[in-house]
């Protein structure tokens, strides 16, 4: 719990708020970042570090927690201020246009511009609707792969059809004693590369593939200790193991944002492209959270997006300087 | 010359229609690259190679020419094709929608789509007018310094108060016999710690420099042999030189693009950013060339708006088929 003075606050800690920090500093507008997730990264750091991106113009690969640290180093010399492991929950306008944020550990950021790169929102897994399934979680019931060394030498089940489901079976079938992939398909909505991948280990004998069928019930005394699988909707049998992995994507939430009076449209935030703006003087919104005419969920745009914010959160934050674009290749960085 | 048939012709090589390609690849829409330089990069190669760029997201720092290494890296999976060291003059629009270009040289690309990213277009040094400066130049007049060893152990002379002429006389001073910088002013348009650089360089006795002064005459048999300085408008003295060397910057001319019928803004091509097209369906405009409300000249920009062509230019290339968006994480990269 802390009270904060900043330029900017940015609301989410993912690459493209963190570019958003170097923009702003460019222009000698200092940030404070706040995220749910107690590092920096957002997806990048939480769902997949490890994963190479081959879309960041310049880099031919990229592991996504590489790039992170490439951004982290990129923005130092402007001293950015972190509030990570706390969720935004509150958003007040003070009459002087300026803003005070309120996070759940309480910790209070005034500021004079609010910018939302909160990504997706906040992720939920989408969690299959099992009797006593949520006694288990933590437990022996997973819904996010973070560590694959805790299933070493471990019988996992994994239910699920998607990339996630095929990538981490492929990827645990190395590590684990057993992994069984149960999908209620017979066909997956994978990458083809990964789902031939899957079918070929399943013909190995290097994994157990169990096709059209369904997991209905988890048992054991205090942990999971067992499944029951439903092949066909007919014929249930047990499965002893210590890891149930439902892998059936996330849900993104957008949380209390939706309640700071935004134009909103589905789950994102509608924006200007003239510099991203929402519908309330002096709050952006940049990366996957916003939506527009033509918007693409790609980091690349959201980097754009941040440049123009900051062009723009300059004219509120320095009313009456002019501002010039300098490159950074004639005047370098200047730390601020 | 050379005749071409693509899905995508890209005018201009720089970092952005590099980056076209990478976009277009990832769609399955082979591209060809036209420049007139003889080399890919744009700016980047011809104008500062060795320079570093600070603001392209993910690199802390990283040097133009390495930039565009890493972008010919990035797209050869892609496999395109390119016609270098011609001028694209000629666009015709064929009845079935597609185009035909034709270069200086008289190749001829025929493509379904065009798009130009031609950075602030051909480059024009900006000349002094100076009497008979013209007859004098490769023989002593250079206005764009592209091989420093050129100019080894020889006198130059430099014109010019802005970066170009200051980052070139700090440069040259260690190459050169003899640098004199000539500058109209007293003080420098160019960064401050470069001129102070070249101050302390000059009163340390490595480089002449001569202010509030400007070269008004051009001497010679055949080959440059001296020029004229003029002192405060009043007293000319000669001095020997081997070189002169007018950096006064560089004109943007947008050529023959401006005969195709494109709308206009000033020396810009006005775009669409729901996808960045022009008012003539099939050419689109991205980059530097390319003028929108709240547009920035950054690289960075430039790739987002490649992003969002190629979106837009699948539904040209490929009308019966239904784009969706999928993740290099998810996918990697499928050669083409």
């Amino acid at each position: 719990m802390e009270k904060v003075t900043t330029d900017i606050c940015i609301v989410g800690g993912g690459p493209v708020g963190l570019f958003a920090v170097f923009e702003a500093g460019l222009l000698k507008m200092k940030c404070h970042v706040v995220d749910a997730l107690p590092v920096v990264g957002g997806q990048l750091s939480e769902i997949y570090p490890k994963k190479p991106i081959y879309d960041i113009p310049g880099f031919p690969e990229i592991l996504a927690g590489d790039l992170v640290k490439n951004l982290e180093k990129q923005i130092a010399p402007f001293h950015p201020t972190f509030t990570l492991g706390e969720r935004v929950d509150g958003l007040e306008k003070l009459e002087d246009g300026s803003f005070i944020l309120r996070t759940s550990a309480g910790s209070e950021i005034a500021c004079k511009v609010v910018v939302i790169a909160g990504g997706l929102g906040s992720f939920e897994p989408r969690k299959p609707s099992i009797d006593k399934l949520e006694q288990y979680e933590d437990k022996g019931v997973v819904y996010m792969v973070r560590d694959p060394e805790q299933f070493r030498d471990k019988h996992v089940l994994i239910a699920g059809g998607g990339d996630s489901a095929l990538d981490w079976t492929i990827y645990l079938a190395g590590i684990c004693k057993e992994v069984t992939l149960v999908h209620r398909g017979s066909t997956f909505r994978g990458a083809p590369e990964s789902a031939a991948k899957v079918l070929s280990m399943a013909e190995e004998g290097q994994i157990k593939l169990i096709l059209k069928s369904n997991v209905t019930e988890v048992h054991g005394e205090d942990t999971l200790e067992a499944v029951t699988v439903m092949v066909d909707n007919a014929n249930p049998y047990k499965v002893d193991v210590d890891y149930f992995i439902p892998l059936f994507g996330l849900v993104p939430k957008l949380g209390p944002i939706e309640d700071w009076g935004l134009t909103l449209d589905k789950n994102a935030i509608a924006v200007n492209t003239l510099d991203y703006s929402t519908n309330v003087r002096g709050i952006y919104a940049i990366g996957d959270i916003n939506t527009y005419p033509g918007k693409l969920k790609l980091i690349l745009c959201g980097f754009h997006e941040a440049a123009l914010m900051a062009q723009s959160a300059y004219n509120i934050i320095y009313p009456d300087k002019k501002f010039v674009l300098k490159y950074t290749t004639v005047n370098g960085i200047q730390e601020i």
